[in-house]
C-alpha cells in the first residue's frame, strides 16, 4: 500500500502544495502559512483519491463535501482548487488577500468556486459539516440513496475543537451516528500563545469516543497510514475522527512546531531555507513542475466520470415523482403551490403569534417536502413542530429535528442545512437564546443562505421567567447585522405573511420574532389586509381628518397603538396607525412609499415597542420603550410597570403635541 | 453510615424540600416542579452538611459557593434558604415569582441573599462556578491558602452539560485540576421535548474523564452514596463530577419521569397525591414541620462556628501585607494609587490602541495585584499580556491566563472571577468574536459586575483576514445591551482613559473596543485633553469662527474628522470635533454638558464610524457607516472602498451644508 505514496511525483505535488500556500503568504505579506504546510500530505489525499468531486462543475449535487474548518489555512484550499483543475488561476493564487480576487483571507462561500462554506470564525466549519451531513442522509432517505451517498470530509484544528460549538455538533453527530461525516483533525500542539498544553490537555480522541465517534490516530507525513484509516472511516457507520499528529511548518528548518509558522509569513529567509529543504530553487516563486501539473489535474478527469456515472443515475431516476420534486426544487426555487394550505385567521381571536406560527408551518409542511423543522429542546413552546411527521432519531432522517439544548450548533447545522440542494430549515429557541447562536446567525448573513429562526417568548411579556429570558436588546441587536431580516409580525395574519416573506427570501436568513402571549386578531375588514407586512410597514388604520399624529408599533403593541388611536380620533386628533413589522423590508421599498406610510411632513409620531428604544430615533421623535432589563412578574404587570399600554400612547401623543 | 440518613427527621426534610417546592409553583401557576422534587436529597446533603456557609452572612468571604445551575428550578434554592435560616420567609417562598419578590423565577445575584450568580440561560452556571473555583485558588496561593480554601459547588442538569459553554469550561476545569470544583449533576433523562435519548446518548461520564476530571456515579436517592461520593470529591486534587440518575417530579405518582413534571405546575390533583405519597395531608399547603425547622436551621450554629473561627483566622492574619492588600479591596475599593502608573503618550506617535492598552494594563498591574488578565488565545495580538508575571497553569494561580480558543467560557469565567472578593478580570479576543461570549456578557450587564472586555481588531481595519473577522454591527449590538459601557477610544490617551473609566465602574461590565492599525496619537496641546472620555463625548476641536458645522467620530476615524476640520476651516466654514467614545458614559452626563458639547441649535451634523450606521440617528443626520459586511484586502483600501476618509467627511459636510 505505501508504494503508491513513495512514487516521486506524490511526494513532489504535496511539497507544491506547501509552497504555494507559503508563497502566496509570503506575497500578500498576510496569511498562515504553518498549516497548509502540515496539512498538505491529508489534502492530497483526499482531493486525489478520497473526495468524489468534479472540478469543472464544483455545485454538482452528488460531489462529496469538503471544509476547510481551520479557515485561516485558505492558501491550502487555494493550492489545491488551482492543481487539481479548479477554475482558479495561479495569478489568482499570486493575488492572495487583495481586494476583489479569488483568493480571500479567508474561504469565502459563492465568492471562490469549491468553497462549500465561509469558514474562518473557529468551530463554526466542523459543525457546518454535521449540518451538511444530515442534509446528504435525508436527501438519501427521503429521496433516493444512490443519489445521495455523498459524505462530508473536514479539515479542523485544535482550535475548531476548542469551541464549544464543535462540542454541540459533535455530540448531536454522534448520537445520530452520521456515518457520512469525516473530520481529519490536525494535531499540531501549537496556538498562537504557544503549545497547546497552555490550555489544553484533555484527550481529544476519548472526548470523541464518548460521544459514540470512531476514531483514529495516525501520524501527519505518513501517507499510507492516514490513507488507510481514511479508508476505515469511510466503512464505519460512525462519524469519524481520524486525529493527525502534524507539525506546524512542517519541513520550515527553524518555525516548524513553533507559532511563528502560525500567523505571519515565514519571512525571505525561513522561505528560502524552506525551499532548500525540500529540494527547490530559493530564488523561485509559485513553482508548478509539469509532473505534478499534470499528476493532478488527473482529478479533472476522475471528476467527470464520477459526475457521468452520477448524472446516468440521475437521468434513469428522474422520473420517479420524489427525485422530480427534488429536481423542481434543487436550484433554489419554491414548489409549485407551496402557499396554497396557508391558514387565514378571523378577527378577535386571542392567539399568540407563535401559536399562528405553528399555524404556518403545518400549513407549508405538507407542500414543501424539503422544509425541515426543529428546535433546542423548545418545540413544545416554539410551537414548530410539524405535525404528523417523523422525528429525526439515529438512522431515521425524520422532519423534526431534536437539536437537544444546543443552540449554538442548532445555528451552524442550519446553515449546512441550508447548503443542502432543495432544503430549506427552519427552527426555533427562545428569542433571548438567539444571543447562543448568534456567530452562526452571522454566518448565514453573511453567505446569504435562508435558514428562518422561529425566535419565540419575544418580550418582558413572556412573564415570570424573568430577566434571564427577557429579550430586550434582541431586536436592535439583530436589525443591526447586515442581511438578516427580522420580522415581529402584530398578529396571526401577519404571522401567516410573515412566514411568506421568510419562504421567499432565499437570499439571507429570516427572524421571526414571536410572542408567548396572547393577541387579539386585527380586524381586517376595518383595518388594512395583513398582506402590507411583504413592503415591511403599511399603514394598519388610516386617520379620519387631518393627520397630525402616527403611532408606529411592531408586534404585541401594535393592539396598544390602534386602542390609542380609537381614544385619540374620539377627541378630534387624526391619527394614523403604522405597523413596522420589518424594517429590513421596509426599507427595501422605494423612497416613495415610504413617505406614503411615514410622511415626512409629519414630524409627529411616538413609537412603541417592548425591547430597547435603541435605534428607533430612525423613525419617530418620541419612543416608548426599555432601556433597562425586565424583572420576573405575571406579564400583564410587567407590561404596566414599563409602560407598554395604550394609555402611555394616548399620554405621550398629547405631550408630544402640546 | 447511612443510619444517619435513615432518621425520620431527615427524610422528613427531604420531603419538605421537595413540596415547598411544589407547592410555591402551584400557588404561583407557573415554574418548575420536578427538579427541585428530585434533587431534594441532593440539596439536604449539601447545604446540611457538606456546604460551608453561614446563613446569618451569605457574604461572608470564606464561606463555600453554591451554583444552581440549572436556574429553572429556583424553587429548590428558595426552599433551602428559607429552611437553613436565610433572610427569606415563608410568605416570600409563597410570593414566588411576583413583581418585586425575592423569589424571583430564576436566582438572581443581589436580589435574594444566598445566591451567588444568576443562572437561568443553560451552561451559564456550571461555567461561571469555573471562575469562581479559579478565583479561590488564586487568592489561595497569592494571598492566604488557609482562608481561602473554599469549594465552589454546583447542581446541574443535562441541559447545562449539553451547552457548548459548559464543554468548554468543564475541558479548560480540568486542564487546571480545580480540585475545588465539585458539580453535582442530575441525571434525570427526560427534557423539554421527552426524553433525553431523543437528543442526547453520549456518555457524559466518559466526556468529563477525558477532561481530566474525577467522575462518580451514584443513585439520586441514597443518601449514603451520594455523601460518600461528595466526601471523595473533596478528597479528589481534580475537579469532580457526580453523576446522579435522579427521577424529574420525584414522589409525584402520575408525573414522576415525565417531562410534564418539567416546566409547569403538577396540578391540584397530582400535587394532593404527591402530598399523599409522602404520607402528608393533601390540603396543607407550604408545611414546615417544626422538627423539620429546627433540625434545619442547625446551619445557623453551624455557620456561626464556621465564620468565627474563620474570622479568627482572618484576624490573626490581617497584619501580614499580602492580606491587608485583601482587605483593603475586599469590598471593591480600588487599591490607594492604582493610576499611579498609567502612562502618558507624545503627540504624533503611530500606535494602534491595542499596543495603548497593552501599556496601560503594564501600568495598572503593579499597583493593583487582583487584577488577572488573559485572552482567548490571541494574547499577543490582544496585548494582554502582564509583563513578568507567571501564565496560570495547572496548580499555578498565574495573572496571565490562557482560556485556550473559547471565547464562551472565557466570559462565563470572568464573571466567576467578578464575583471573587477583590479580583478584577479583564481578558481579550478579536472583537467579531464577542459574538462568541455574547451570553456571558449578558450576564454580567444584567448582574451589575464588572469585567472587562479588550476586544481589538475592531473594524474593517484589521484588512486581510476579511469579512469572517471584520466587526460591523458589533458597536451597535454592544450599545444596545443594558448596562453595558462600550468605550472606542480616538488614540493612545484616549484609551489609558478608557481603562481608568473600566476600572472605575464597578457596577458593570465595560468593552474597550481597539484597533489593529496604528492611530496618531492627538496633540493635546492643540486640541482638548484626553480626560474628555470621562464624559463619554467631548470637544476635541472648537471651532474657529461661528459653529456652522459638527463632525463626530469615534476611534479610528476621529483622525478623519480632525482632518476634514482643517479643509473645512480653511474654506471658512467654523467646524467643531467632537470625539465620541463612549454613548453610555455622554449619556449619563446632566443635559446642560450634552447640550454645551452637541449644541441642538446646531443640526449640521456628519457622524463617521467605521461599523453600521444603525443608531446614529441620535447623534447625526448624516453618517458615513456600512450597511454591509466587509472585505478581504489591505486595510488602507479597504477603509478607501468604504468613505472612512478626510475627504469624505468633507464632501458630506458640503453636501449638508448645500
Amino acid at each position: 500500500m505505501s508504494k503508491e505514496f513513495a512514487l516521486p511525483v506524490v511526494r513532489n505535488s504535496v511539497d507544491t502544495i506547501r509552497l504555494l500556500a507559503a508563497d502566496a503568504v509570503e506575497k500578500a505579506n498576510s496569511g498562515h502559512p504553518g498549516t497548509p504546510m502540515e496539512a498538505a500530505p491529508i489534502a492530497y489525499l483526499l482531493y486525489m483519491k478520497h473526495l468524489r468531486h468534479n472540478p469543472t462543475n464544483p455545485d454538482w449535487a452528488g460531489r462529496d463535501r469538503f471544509i476547510l474548518s481551520c479557515g485561516h489555512a485558505s492558501a491550502l484550499i487555494y493550492s489545491m482548487l488551482h492543481l487539481t483543475g479548479y477554475d482558479l488561476s495561479l495569478d489568482d493564487i499570486k493575488n492572495f488577500r487583495q481586494f476583489g480576487s479569488k483568493t480571500a483571507g479567508h474561504p469565502e462561500f459563492r465568492h471562490t468556486p469549491g468553497v462549500e462554506t465561509t469558514t474562518g470564525p473557529l468551530g463554526q466549519g466542523v459543525a457546518v459539516a454535521v449540518g451538511m451531513a444530515m442534509g446528504g442522509q435525508y436527501l438519501a432517505q427521503n429521496v433516493d440513496d444512490e443519489l445521495f451517498d455523498y459524505r462530508t470530509w473536514v479539515i479542523c484544528s485544535d482550535g475548531d475543537l476548542m469551541e464549544g460549538v464543535s462540542a454541540e455538533a459533535a455530540s448531536l453527530a454522534g448520537h445520530l451516528r452520521l456515518g457520512n461525516l469525516n473530520y481529519l483533525y490536525l494535531d499540531n500542539k501549537i496556538t498562537i500563545e504557544g503549545d497547546t498544553a497552555l490550555a489544553f490537555s484533555e484527550d481529544v480522541g476519548a472526548r470523541y469516543l464518548a460521544y459514540g465517534w470512531h476514531v483514529e490516530r495516525v501520524e501527519g507525513e505518513n501517507m499510507a497510514e492516514i490513507d488507510a484509516a481514511m479508508e476505515r472511516a469511510k466503512n464505519d457507520p460512525r462519524p469519524s475522527l481520524i486525529v493527525a499528529r502534524t507539525h506546524i511548518g512542517q519541513g520550515a528548518p527553524n518555525k516548524q512546531d513553533t507559532h511563528d509558522a502560525h500567523g505571519a509569513p515565514l519571512g525571505a529567509e525561513e522561505l528560502a531555507l524552506t525551499k532548500q529543504a525540500y529540494n527547490r530553487s530559493p530564488e523561485e516563486s509559485f513553482v508548478v513542475p509539469a509532473e505534478v501539473a499534470e499528476h493532478m489535474r488527473s482529478c479533472l478527469a476522475r471528476g467527470a466520470e464520477l459526475e457521468k456515472a452520477w448524472q446516468q443515475q440521475l437521468a434513469a431516476k428522474q422520473a420517479t415523482p420524489v427525485v422530480a420534486d427534488w429536481l423542481a426544487v434543487a436550484n433554489g426555487d419554491l414548489p409549485a403551490g407551496w402557499d396554497a394550505a396557508l391558514p387565514e385567521f378571523a378577527a378577535g381571536d386571542n392567539k399568540a403569534t407563535r401559536q399562528a406560527s405553528g399555524a404556518a408551518i403545518n400549513g407549508l409542511a405538507p407542500n414543501m417536502p424539503l422544509l425541515i423543522g426543529g428546535s433546542a429542546d423548545l418545540g413544545p413552546s416554539n410551537n414548530t413542530e410539524i405535525k404528523g411527521e417523523r422525528s429525526w432519531l439515529p438512522g431515521q432522517s425524520g422532519r423534526n429535528i431534536h437539536y437537544g439544548i444546543r443552540e449554538h450548533a442548532m445555528g451552524s447545522i442550519m446553515n449546512g442545512l441550508a447548503h443542502t440542494p432543495g432544503v430549506i430549515p427552519f427552527a426555533g429557541t427562545f428569542f433571548v437564546f438567539a444571543d447562543y447562536m448568534r456567530p452562526a446567525m452571522r454566518m448565514a448573513a453573511l453567505m446569504g443562505i435562508a435558514p428562518i429562526y422561529v425566535l419565540t417568548h419575544d418580550s418582558i411579556g413572556l412573564g415570570e421567567d424573568g430577566p434571564t429570558h427577557q429579550p430586550v436588546e434582541h431586536l436592535a441587536s439583530l436589525r443591526a447585522m447586515p442581511n438578516m431580516t427580522v420580522i415581529r409580525p402584530a398578529d396571526a395574519n401577519e404571522t401567516v405573511e410573515a412566514w411568506k416573506a421568510a419562504i421567499t427570501n432565499r437570499q439571507g436568513p429570516t427572524a421571526l420574532v414571536l410572542t408567548r402571549q396572547g393577541l387579539p386578531t386585527v380586524d381586517r375588514e376595518k383595518f388594512s389586509g395583513a398582506d402590507g407586512l411583504q413592503r415591511g410597514g403599511y399603514v394598519l388604520a388610516a386617520e379620519e381628518g387631518d393627520l397630525r399624529l402616527i403611532l408606529i408599533a411592531t408586534g404585541s403593541e401594535v393592539q396598544h397603538a390602534l386602542a390609542a388611536r380609537e381614544t385619540l380620533q374620539a377627541e378630534g386628533v387624526g391619527t394614523r396607525v403604522v405597523s413596522l413589522p420589518s424594517w429590513e423590508l421596509f426599507e427595501a421599498q422605494e423612497q416613495a412609499y415610504r413617505d406614503e406610510v411615514l410622511p415626512p411632513a409629519c414630524a409627529a409620531r411616538v413609537a412603541m415597542e417592548a425591547g430597547t428604544s435603541f435605534g428607533w430615533e430612525r423613525y419617530a421623535g418620541s419612543v416608548i420603550g426599555m432601556s433597562s432589563f425586565g424583572a420576573s412578574a405575571p406579564a400583564g404587570e410587567l407590561m404596566k410597570h414599563f409602560g407598554f399600554t395604550a394609555e402611555n400612547f394616548v399620554a405621550r401623543a398629547k405631550e408630544l403635541l402640546g
